[in-house]
C-alpha cells in the first residue's frame, strides 16, 4: 500500500464542518452536506477535524458523526481525526476508525502540558501510533489549533521513514515549505497544505494537494485551482488564487468555523451554527462575509 | 450556601495526581496517596485536575477516579474538574459531579480555537456554567494549560457577583494579584493561588489559599506555611516561602507532573508514572528532585 | 562600597518621565517634576528607562536628560540606563554615567535577535559590563520590553555573587518571586519590584524596594506603603496595596506611559506627551485615568 | 517616479552584514564584499537591516558604513534601513539617506512597548515618514525583531496607495502571501520576499524580488532561482528551491547572522564576526554549516 500515499492523497480534501442546531449535532445537515461535496471532483474528507468541531463532541457523537461519513462517503478518501492527549486514546479512535472502514487516521500534536511537550515527547507519541494504528497515518501540525506545539523538520523528516506514516497535514502559519525541503522526495510521504493561504505556492514547492476550510463552501473553486496548476496554466492559477486567498482571509481568518459555516449557508450548503460557548456570525459579520465573497465574483459552484 | 464560599475554601487543597501503571490508571494507589492526605490538614481536593491529567483519561476512568475520591474523601472539600471545550460537556460533568455528592467543580477556560476565544466567548461560557451548574463554580485560570487563554479582571469582577459562582484558582504567571485587587471585598468570592511560587504573597494580597502541586508530596509544609501566616508570624513564613519556593521551581518548573510523581514516590506516597506519551523522570532527573528537597531540609512529612 | 547596595537601594524609586511638547524634549518641565518629586521621600531616580521613552531620543537628547538629572538630584540615590544592544554602546554609556557623577547603571537584556539570545549571551553581555562598568550595575529584566526575552533564575543567581553587580531590577509580569528565593540572602544583591501590581508582596518575599511609575504621580502613596511595611501595619498596607493596584491598572496598565503622563498632569505635575508615533491620551481616556483616582481616592499629595 | 517602483526592485537585494574584527568595525572586509557582489547580477543592496546589525552600531559608526556603500555601490540600487523607536530619529535618518544619494529607506514597525503598538501607531508612524521622507519608503514587517509586532494587510493596502510608499519587506513567518492578495494589483507596490524560505513560491504569488541573507554567500544562487522563475523553468526551479531552502534552514534558520558569516567566510566572503554579546560560530556549529552547503553541491559562485 505504501507506494501508493501521494498519488492517493493528491488533491483537495474537505474538513467536513459539524452542523449543530439547538446546540445538538444535526446529524441530517451533515449527511445532506457530503452528498452534495460527493457530486464535485474533490479526492476526499477530513472528518473529525477542526473544522468540524470534533473538541466540542462527546465520544458517542464524534462515532454517529464517522456513521454518518461511513454511509455517505462513497468512493471519497476519507481521513479520521483521532487526535487525543494521551497514546492510549488516540490509538483507540484508530482501532475504532479502521473497524468503520476508513481510510487513513491524522492525529494532531498533544499540547495540554506544552511546555513540556518536547520533540522526544512527540516523537513517542507519533511512533507509538504508527507502530500500532491499523490504518496509514498523517501528522497534522497546528500549532494555532496545539497552544504553539509544531513538529519540526527533523522529526518529519525521521517520521517519513516509517511505512505506516502517509504524511503530514501542516496548518502552521509559515506553512509546509520547510517540511516539503526536508523530506527525502523518493519517500512516499504526502505533504498536504492545511490553509488556502499557501495552498498554490506549495503545489510549486512539491505538497500532494491540500486539506481546505474553504472546500466547505467553494469546493469546486478548489479543485479548480489545482488543475490549473497540473495544468501548467501558472497566469490563470496565481489570479484565482488571490482571488481565494482574500476570499479565505475574511471567512476563517477573520471568523473561523463560524465563517465558514456561514459562507456554506450563503452557497446553497447546511453550515448550521457553531457549538456553545461559540454563536453564528453576527448580521453585519455575515455581510462581510457575503460582500466579500459577492466582491471576488465566487457563486454557487457545486 | 453563598455565604460560606470563603470560609469553605481557605487553606491548602490538593491537586491530586493520578499514578498510572504500564500507562492504566492505578486506582489502589490513588486511594493509598488520598488515605495518606486524609491524615493531614489539607482543606480539600482539586479531582480531576491539571496534576491528575484528566487531559489523558477517557471518559470511564474518569468516572471510576471520581468513585476512589468519593469513597475517600471523608470530611475533605472536594472540587472537581469539569473542563471541556463545549459548555454542554462541561454540563455534564458537573451533573454527574453532583450526583456523586462532591461540593465545587472547577473549569478551566476553553481553549482550542484560542484566537478566537475572546472575553465574550469565555462570559457566555462561563455564565451559562454557572446558572445551570447544580454545583458551585470556580473559575480555572491557567493560561499555560490553555494556549494562552486568560480569563480578564473585568471578567472575573462581573462573574464574582454570581451567587453560584465560588471563586477562581488562577495558575497564571502573573499570579492572582490583579484579581485580588479587582474584586469586590464583600463579595463571597474565594480566589486561590494555583502555585506555590506566589502562595504565600498572594495571602497578604488577600487570597483565601491555594491550590498547590506540592501538596501532593509535602502537604503539611503547605499547611504549615498558611498557619504561619494566619499566626503573623511573618519573619519565619517569609523563610519557609523561600524553602518552599525553590523546590517548587525543581520540580513542578523543571518537570512538570513527571517531577511531583518523583517527588511523591521520595516522601512515602506512590505518585506512579505519567501517561504516555510523557514518561517518569530519568535517574538524573530524579536525582536533580531528590537533591533539592534534601537541601532544603524537608522530610516525609505526613 | 559592596556592603552598601541593598540598604542603599530599599525604598522606593521614581522612573522618571521625559516630556515632550510639540514632539521635542521639553527640558524645563523635567527639572519641574524632579523638583517636585525632590521635596518627597522617595529614594531616588531611575533615569532614561523605559518609563524614561529612552528608546526614543537621540545620545545627545539622553546626554541633555542626564544633564538636568545631574543638576536637580539632590541627595537622591540615581540609577542610569544604559541599554543597548552592543556590551560596547553600553559601556560608553556606563562610562558616561559615571563621569556626570551618577551612582548606579542598569542595563536591559538585550533583545533584536530574541530567538538567538540565549542565557549563554545574556551571561557575556552582563558579565563583561559587570566587569568593566566604573559603576555598579543593575541587572532590567523586563521581557514585555524585550521582546519576551528573560534571565533565568540560575543567571541572576550567579550574577548576584560578581562584586560589583549591585541586583535586579524585576518588570516581568511573574514578579521577582522566583529571583528572590534563588539569591543567597548573604549576599549584597538588591532585588527591586518593577511594578506596583506586586511590590507590597514582593516586600514580603524579601524585595528591597521598587522602581514604580506609578511613583511619577504619586510618590508619597508608594513611600507610604513601603513604610506601613517596615512598621509593621500589615491591615492597612494590604489595603493600600489594593487601592494602588487598581490605580495602576487604570494607568500603566492600560496606557502604559501615556496613562502616566496623563495622571502626572492631573495630580500637579508636568507629564507632557509622549513622543510620536505614540500620542497623549484622548479626552475619554484621560476620563478613565481621573475616575479610577478619584473612586480611589488620591490626591495630590507632593 | 512611482511607476518605476516594481520594476526598480525586482529581482535579489541582499541585506549585507557587517563585519567586525576584535569587536570594531571591519570598514575594508565590508568593501571588499561589497565590491565580491557587485559582479554579480543582484539588484541591489539593503543596508543597515537586520543582517547588518544596524541595532548594535553607534550613529557614527552607521554613518561611516553608509559612506562605504556610497563608494562601492556602483549601479545597484541602495535601500537604507532607518529603523528608529521615534518617527522623528526614523526621518533623521531618511535625510541622512537622501543627502548621501541613496535611492530607498526602509523602516521596521516600532516595537519597544509592542503591546501598546496598535494598528493606529504603525499608521501615524508609517503616514508620516511617507509623507516627510525625501526618499520613497519601503515598510520592513520582520515580527521575530520585533517583540511580535506586525502590520496589518488593512494598513498595507492603505499604505500601498501613497505615492511615496515604495512597497514592503516582509520576513514575517507566514511570508507575504496575505500582503500579495490585499494589494492592489495596479498599484505600483513592491513586495519583496524576506526570507530564501518563501522567496520561490512567493514569486509565483506576485512578489517582485527577495531581500535575501543567502545572497550574502550564495548571490548568483539566489538570481538563478529569479531567472529560473521568470523564464518559467518551474521544475528546474522548484529543485533549486529546495536546495536553497535546506542550506538557508542550517544557516540563518540555526544560527542566524553569525551562520551567515560562517557561510561568507566558507565562500570567499569577509564575514567577520558578529559584535558581542554575540560570537562567532563554535567549530561544530561551522562544521553544520559546511557540512550542509556541501551537501547541496553549493561552491563559491561570484
Amino acid at each position: 500500500m505504501a507506494t501508493t500515499y501521494v498519488a492517493e492523497l493528491s488533491g483537495v480534501f474537505v474538513p467536513v464542518v459539524t452542523p449543530f442546531r439547538d446546540d445538538a449535532v444535526d446529524y441530517d445537515s451533515l449527511r445532506s452536506n457530503l452528498r452534495g461535496l460527493g457530486q464535485t471532483d474533490v479526492t476526499g474528507y477530513f472528518a473529525l477535524g477542526s473544522n468540524g468541531e470534533f473538541h466540542s463532541l462527546s465520544d458517542s457523537e464524534q462515532f454517529r458523526v464517522l456513521e454518518v461519513f461511513a454511509e455517505e462517503a462513497g468512493d471519497k478518501v476519507v481521513m479520521v481525526g483521532i487526535s487525543r492527549e494521551s497514546t492510549r486514546e488516540s490509538l483507540e479512535m484508530a482501532k475504532r476508525a479502521a473497524a468503520m472502514g476508513f481510510s487513513y487516521v491524522s492525529a494532531l500534536t498533544p499540547s495540554y502540558f506544552a511546555s513540556k511537550t518536547t520533540e522526544a515527547v512527540l516523537q513517542a507519541y507519533y511512533t507509538r501510533l504508527a507502530d500500532s494504528s491499523p490504518l496509514p497515518l498523517l501528522v497534522y501540525n497546528a500549532p494555532g489549533f496545539a497552544a504553539g506545539v509544531s513538529v519540526s523538520t527533523r522529526l518529519v523528516s525521521v517520521l517519513a521513514q516509517h511505512p505506516n506514516v502517509a504524511g503530514i497535514k501542516d496548518s502552521s502559519k509559515p506553512g509546509p515549505f520547510q517540511y516539503l525541503a526536508h523530506v527525502d522526495p523518493t519517500a512516499e510521504f504526502a505533504v498536504l497544505a492545511g490553509s488556502a493561504s499557501f495552498f498554490y505556492p506549495a503545489l510549486h514547492a512539491g505538497a500532494a494537494g491540500g486539506v481546505l476550510s474553504m472546500a466547505n463552501y467553494l469546493p469546486s473553486v478548489c479543485v479548480r485551482l489545482h488543475e490549473l496548476f497540473l495544468d501548467g496554466r501558472h497566469q490563470e492559477a496565481g489570479t484565482l488564487h488571490s482571488r481565494v486567498l482574500r476570499v479565505n482571509a475574511a471567512v476563517s481568518g477573520l471568523f473561523g468555523v463560524a465563517g465558514v459555516k456561514a459562507a456554506m449557508s450563503l452557497l446553497g450548503y447546511r453550515g448550521g451554527q457553531p457549538r456553545h460557548p461559540f454563536s453564528a456570525l453576527a448580521d453585519e459579520e455575515r455581510m462581510v462575509v457575503a460582500g466579500k465573497i459577492a466582491a471576488e465574483g465566487f457563486r454557487i459552484d457545486a
